[in-house]
């Protein structure tokens, strides 16, 4: 099979390199055939591109590459495309995906440094890390005592790989779990699953709230403004979702208030977030710069195990477990 | 048995009340026959001393009330004073405490929130949190990714309970341990303790490395410039002991020199930090105004189990788990 890697131009963290590519063959033997080639510029694209069966890549190089109509011309033997993020939705709508064309996502490449960094901002939350911030910004020593984890309740929308990692954790440390997905099945680390249709019921419950879903036509706007004010007086919310997920202005509103006791945000409307915006002043607001997920220490090592999962199950005659459903936009 | 809480005048949030005490006594019926009095003033604390035989109080009110040589006067019966706080520094130098009269602290009523709050600050520093926020107070977005705790190597120096419990979730999220204790025994949840003496040896191998000794003669001024200066680059430091415990300058000067990556520290020199202060500045400095180990909701519950653990071993003749050794000073 003839794979492709193209890396962003000037990609200095995260580029895949053939050091990295030779360490997963070796994980994998049974993949040995695959025949690669790697490129960070325009030429090599398109040199690639005229035998490619599979490309590995990131969002921003599909989006830029790929027009809509334009595809099969550029790259007539391409099967399979593998992006390196979890989230496609910068890539919507997909009208410029050919039928025969799968699409898959990195659905789980994230899981483990997310769910630290959900763990994390649940702790920084616990003991009011964000206001504490805001005071030394000021330079003012005013002691607010936080409490433990335990017994406290967490909702989590969006029971992905990001979602179920960070239930598996907080419940390690005695919260209960309330889930919302948009399905509402079963999840083995939640108390409790409800679906995105019943989201007004649970908030009222949610002394934490976590989101984490992906950003769909569905959950854009998921967290308004009336919703922000069905969560209870104190409540805590990180989003490790997109930016437009919820209302942020909202959110600030809700900090000033009162209402809400702090923020962890780790997505921006928009990014870069620009000097003078709000969000950055807003006490009780922290604002991380989308970092929360990637570890230039192990994410490529996982990007590949998971695209040779991929290929090793579609080789097999199987679902490829990280095939995105277009009409679904994850 | 009689016994005295004395709370200090205005005490809000910790004040210990009769129906705590009831509560624990419900948990502890084979010490109903204590008799207790309450108090949060200068009168109720001359009439409750003239017969109490245990005291129950903040260590502020213990350096207020006992200058040296008063409290055989003052506390004729009295044979136990039992500290709501772990770390009694704040009594030294111990003149003032009569040979006949048993000095408690608090040690163990902190682990579940000071263990969690030990954990939330090593995942902060592994996503470069105080340099985020920092970036924050500038409105600057400038992602810095960071990594899983998994592999990293965490100093813990002090193997009290806060010591031990942080050791213990670091290794559930895969860090090696290595302990630094005076004696140097080994610990359950540490790969290796080496003795304080050795601790120049450790320092270098220390990603991470979390003070959390009690503040003695031999403390004093552990982390000095040039220990801080055997750390390796990118070293990132919790300071949850006493801000006498390192040297604050050195930590600051290591920080703007890029030597390390940040710090997070509970405590300061002095408290609180005034305004101005270089410590509030130093970008990769996070300074919380020590609340890391306290949790309203729990405090008092287990000061008032860990009190009443202790005067049953007195009464079955059992040394007192957490009698204070005046000559180590904790």
């Amino acid at each position: 099979m003839r794979i492709h890697v193209q890396n962003p131009a000037a990609e200095r963290l995260f580029p895949i390199t053939p050091a990295q590519w030779g360490a997963a063959l070796a994980r994998h033997p049974e993949l040995s055939d695959l025949r690669v080639s790697f490129a960070d510029n325009d030429h090599g694209f398109a040199a690639a591109m005229r035998d490619a069966e599979v490309l590995l890549t990131w969002t921003k190089e599909v989006k830029a590459r790929f027009p809509p109509g334009a595809l099969p011309d550029i790259a007539p033997h391409l099967r399979v495309i593998a992006c390196t993020s979890a989230g496609l939705d910068r890539l919507a709508p997909f009208d410029w995906l050919p039928d025969g064309v799968l699409l898959l996502n990195n659905r789980g490449a994230h899981a483990a440094k997310a769910g630290e960094f959900a763990l994390m901002a649940l702790l920084m939350l616990a003991s009011h890390m964000p206001r504490i911030t805001a005071a030394q910004r000021e330079e003012r020593w005013e002691p607010r005592f936080g409490s433990v984890l335990g017994g406290r309740t967490l909702c989590v929308v969006g029971l992905g790989t990001i979602g179920g990692a960070a239930a598996r954790h907080a419940r390690g440390f005695g919260m209960r779990v309330l889930g919302v997905s948009r399905g509402g099945a079963p999840h083995p680390d939640c108390d409790e699953v409800h679906r995105t249709t019943a989201l007004d019921e649970v908030l009222p419950h949610a002394e934490f709230l976590l989101l984490c879903c992906p950003l769909t036509e569905e959950t854009r706007g998921l967290l308004d403004r009336r919703r922000i004010g069905r969560l209870p007086v104190g409540a805590k919310v990180v989003n490790m979702a997109r930016g437009a997920v919820w209302d942020q202005d909202a959110a600030c509103d809700a900090l000033d208030a009162g209402h809400l006791d702090g923020c962890i945000t780790d997505v921006a409307l928009p990014e870069p977030l620009p000097p003078g915006h709000r969000l950055w002043r807003t006490p009780g607001m922290t604002v991380v710069p989308h970092v929360s997920s990637d570890d230039p220490g192990t994410y490529n090592v996982r990007t590949l195990d998971i695209l040779f999962g991929n290929l090793r199950a579609m080789r097999d005659g199987k679902p490829a477990p990280n095939r995105v459903d277009p009409s679904r936009g994850y």
